[in-house]
């Protein structure tokens, strides 16, 4: 039975007037499980498995809004394949939907790129968290941002400096968000990964052989980095894109689970003017 | 350059003998991200992201497994699509590759079902996580496991019974763990997951239309059941399996995010006798 | 041996020259386990178990933090009480340990509150996560900010609308971010907890006899909510505080983990300006 | 107004009968939060925050448990300090509220040990997360586990061996599982912890100045451990302990957060037999 036959019967509670006077700037649903297809650099679009934000502004008259439209509006792109254009669309049908001033969509999941051995050149899939959000606002203007999480290994200098050999070490975590000002093309991850994990001490592999295990422990050792380094080289390096125009703004934040303690240092770095809260 | 050529020059300190006598039965690599194809029941399949855990035992006299042959052995089935002869292919690798008595290998994934809204008829994929075991023993007998985390809705007999009107309810997680005995083929995911789901007192549903949301609230009124009651229930239908030989052992773990409290309500339930340790 | 006669002996390169010319906004630890003493409004004081979160600002032309001061300066207070003097105190200290700008402090810990059952009048104690952030600016100027998660039912107006008998609910998160006006006493959680959990259909309880599950069922039954009401009602409730001066800013995140779905439902809602970023 | 009064109104659903002829061997309740006083070795008892799980086995006759007289036992003990006769005493509560035939709790909390900087002398709490389980089985045999997770640093000795200079080292954690046969007193945890933590490459602090940092950074470089070591070392430590007769089993993990890869290395040890499913 369709639904709009028992819309007659059923009363529509959100849809009615509400007097507190309060508008939302943000209603959805959250951890939408969606089996998303992105576009690589090179090759066939592979399989994600995402985990979806979506969000629209409530007016202060409205009581709510009809949360299956989000997951609904989200069911007519199972086919398609994650770029700028899909995002664009995706957030102009949930605007339209919810029937709202603008709407939100932030897609979470794994990017795997191919990482290859220093020196053994084995070659194995490395998985990186990244989050690409889509926001179109209510004069209309799209918006986007991006969001990695690299890791990494950083070497701590003062360790190196003071001791008579060896020098504590540990993984780390670099997460960058980036606002682009291309509105057509996302950026390739395969371009974007690689920048940021060289700011750190040295990178992680999945598939290291001895040999590369000799290289990545002395490229480490030959490249200390603390927090407040890593934080400065990736700040540096999108300072540049912002110089450029390519990004509007960005934001950093490294963090060394330290070897020494049991807790972690951390060092943040911002930007630019992000257009949107993403 | 190739690896054995190195292995000439670094020592090889995994390999080396040790002396403190003791054994260690599980040794190896956790939280490995890898892109996995799996079967489906009907169609082509699917891409997921994978979670992996790879183990082999470690004999009291030597010093080390070679961890990155772990890995390695992961590579080589990069193309391969899940099923039975792909696990007991990849743990046979594994226990050659690590020069072991045993080898084990866990994919946690996520894996989508179509779920149809029950009055509207509205399709959306729902995203189970599931885990699959695969494990070759000193003998060389395969064995296997399989887990299944179900989410559905409990609605509480006695708040039903006792209130003039209402009931609490709330989320709920199905976690069962099956021993099959079949080394052939894996169940269809398809066909054990609406069996769990159909022990709580109503499935959930990502997507719902106000006519679904109705039959949903009323199916899960008058089919009330406490944490043990799903418990019993899913522990019957696998008592059956079991006496059917379909499988070995099972385990089911039932928790209840309780809309009363802030803690959870759980119950256990155990039959029949796992092969291993999964 | 004290740790200024290896100061001649071992460099200090935190505090070398750096020539990037980025200066971080923020720079610290997170994660710090810590044993804090909290004044209640009524009794002795309790201890918790603080997760504590310390930065500083770091200056362009300074190479790094001296990370060990903050885990110093945080230890100064090992056997104070957290209140509001305290706060001051502990950040001001870190900024001058630091030689900073700025200081940031944010304690994360649970504070137990009596929860007494509505008819059985049974007490028992239940934990709600809070965070306390002391800041002190480059101008000396203190801020602060407070936040609860406050844990409560949701019972859905629309399943309850529509069906002829129960109403799908749920556990809900109600986080509340609060920026008071007060320099001189933390608002008591006694007080502000009961009013957060009042906007939601029932609160929860550690500890129900079967009179308390009736009068909780038949309470939420009696007062529908979607998530957009608890937001808009937690909302009004600190729009007054706000008018009053009583805080300069809020920011509210209702989270329900819906009963029918497997993801959640969610409403956001700030007002006022905060002073700092917390 | 009374439990008992309204007894006589309400329906008491969960002390009904079942058909289903399927025992359960544990139903209760997870995630408790409840305010703990913990005896130290030396000084006043410590308040800790516990996260609680209670269980008891349910006879195939029996409906369900009364979740209330779970938390109820609990509240009995609000002032007590856990040790063993306490523990003792909860489980005898638990069994006969419960009705049932045996009973389990498990408190899991934060335990602050002053940890001293090898060189500064300089003291500063560090929090190692614990769980004690107290078990009244169905002879009223009283059975009992701790577990300990402790972290420190391991430093790769293969990584050593074959670098011209430094190696990969990093933050691990080592669980363990101990079941004391002493049913008179808890082991003290600032006796017990140290001892695991001395069987890493070096220990981690929460305080370290930078002659401690130097100390640190050389003792781990000369006392280069595999996962497996620290699994073997940990396990001879405790083979001694069951060979004496103060322990019936143990059980080790060790997890190293690998600096080199984004994933872990993983060892599994146990002996002896468990007297119980802890």
């Amino acid at each position: 039975m369709s639904e709009s036959a028992h819309c007659d019967i059923l009363p529509d509670l959100q849809n009615s007037n509400d007097v507190r006077n309060i508008p939302l700037h943000r209603v959805g649903v959250e951890d939408v499980l969606f089996p998303l297809r992105v576009q690589q650099k090179e090759g066939r679009p592979i399989n994600t498995q995402a985990n979806v934000d979506l969000y629209a502004n409530l007016p202060a008259d409205k009581k709510g809004v009809n949360m299956s439209r989000f997951v609904e509006s989200l069911m007519d792109y199972h086919n398609d394949i994650l770029n700028v254009k899909m995002l664009r669309d995706i957030v102009s049908t949930l605007k339209k939907r919810m029937e709202s001033e603008d709407a939100f969509i932030r897609f979470n999941f794994i990017y795997f790129l191919d990482k290859q051995a220093p020196v053994s050149k084995k070659i194995a899939p490395e998985g990186v968290p990244v989050s690409v959000v889509g926001f179109l606002d209510a004069d209309d203007n799209f918006h986007r941002s991006v969001r990695f999480y690299v890791f990494a290994q950083t070497l701590c200098p003062c360790s190196k400096e003071i001791s008579k050999y060896g020098a504590h070490n540990q993984r780390a975590k670099i997460r960058v968000d980036l606002y682009p000002s291309n509105m057509k093309h996302l950026e390739w991850f395969e371009d974007v990964i690689p920048l940021i994990e060289a700011q750190a001490s040295v990178a992680t592999y999945p598939l290291l052989k001895r040999p590369d295990e000799k290289w990545v422990t002395e490229k480490a050792y030959d490249n200390p980095k603390f927090v407040e380094d890593v934080a400065r080289d990736v700040g540096g390096l999108f300072n540049e894109w912002l110089e450029g125009g390519r990004i509007l703004g960005f934001g950093v934040k490294v963090v060394s689970y330290e070897s020494i303690h049991n807790h972690q240092a951390v060092a943040y770095y911002n930007n630019g003017t992000p257009p949107f809260k993403g």
